[in-house]
């Protein structure tokens, strides 16, 4: 069983890697698996269809992003330092991606929104699932912001929808300029979002 | 030559609808031809392959959206209040793009950005073009209000970057939840990121 798990995980990484690469479309099943070096008879051993290991890749790299969202979202620090911190995470991880491929790869939940999301409805599914958690993190910390009297909105919901879009924007720009510093003003714009003072005047920042 | 040209138009729109509709990887030129109902011999007349296709496409599409852009953006509207009137007019394109072929089909540019920008350096330049001559026209504006000091902006090229980077995110969730009302916020989310009143304070809105 060591070994079938194993092709399992090599095939869910060269995907992801492809996808991010090239996009989903494009790719093919024999191509992943010569890319995960395993023969194409795991491939549907593993997987009822190529939709079926896009929903896998979404779920494993959203399993990992979570775990990072949730470490800094629901950290001690201040609350609006948090989403500094996680703007942070974002450009550092943007960067170390194009350190080691040469190109900004963007979000994949973003590239795959664009890319899928009217193609197959399961996917779209996913996505929305995903998305709706992150703005759920975000809006948890906007409303300990809002009882905290260091925000101004009137809704915390469509405010945190408003942070995560404005994330998604910023990344897509990191990607077609090839720039992570692009992200460079994302903590600033969501101040602004917020109705909160401009970073010289938060306290501490 | 009344024929030849109209094959070559036949093309472009059926491409244009059939990138919207499932992206461009999957797309293969027999389809395009026909779906434009032309005989596959006239694509390689116009189209010497179909990345050149795709920037045709970008070109057209960009021709058309520069039109509506540039009329909004230069009227005689106070600036602030032409930029709500460009939001507005993204939005009644979405909801009859939604009407006519049943789902939000988002942002052409920002669909390709995310599909193709890391697979061809022609179509990154092209989208950079475009981006830019859009961040060109917002910045415009952003200038005279901040002449007329309506807004409080440090820099206006990055603060147009911003309001051009919300507008991409938000069109991204409208086209993921196929709802155009995720285009709501982005008035009152423009004049924060502008750091100007929110809408109820701003006279005549």
């Amino acid at each position: 069983m060591g070994r079938t798990s194993d092709a399992r995980e090599k095939i869910l990484g060269a995907a992801q890697a492809l996808i991010e690469l090239r996009g989903y479309s494009a790719l093919g099943v024999a191509e992943i698996c010569k890319a995960a070096g395993v023969p194409k008879g795991s491939f549907y051993y593993f997987f009822a269809s190529k939709e079926a290991l896009a929903l896998a890749v979404l779920d494993e790299h959203w399993a990992d992003q979570e775990r990072t969202w949730r470490r800094i979202l629901t950290s001690e620090a201040e609350p609006l330092h948090r989403l500094r911190l996680l703007f942070e995470a974002t450009e550092a991880g943007q960067r170390a991606g194009r350190q080691s491929c040469g190109t900004v790869s963007g979000c994949l939940f973003g590239n795959l929104t664009l890319e899928m999301s009217n193609h197959t409805e399961a996917i779209r599914g996913r996505l929305q699932e995903i998305f709706d958690a992150q703005v759920d993190m975000v809006e948890s910390v906007v409303a300990e912001a809002l009882a905290r009297k260091e925000v101004t909105v009137a809704d915390t919901r469509e405010a945190a929808r408003s942070v995560v879009a404005q994330l998604e924007g910023q990344v897509l720009f990191a990607k077609l300029y090839n720039d992570t510093r692009r992200l460079g003003p994302l903590w600033a714009n969501c101040l602004a979002l917020l109705g909160a003072p401009a970073p010289s005047e938060v306290a501490g920042v």
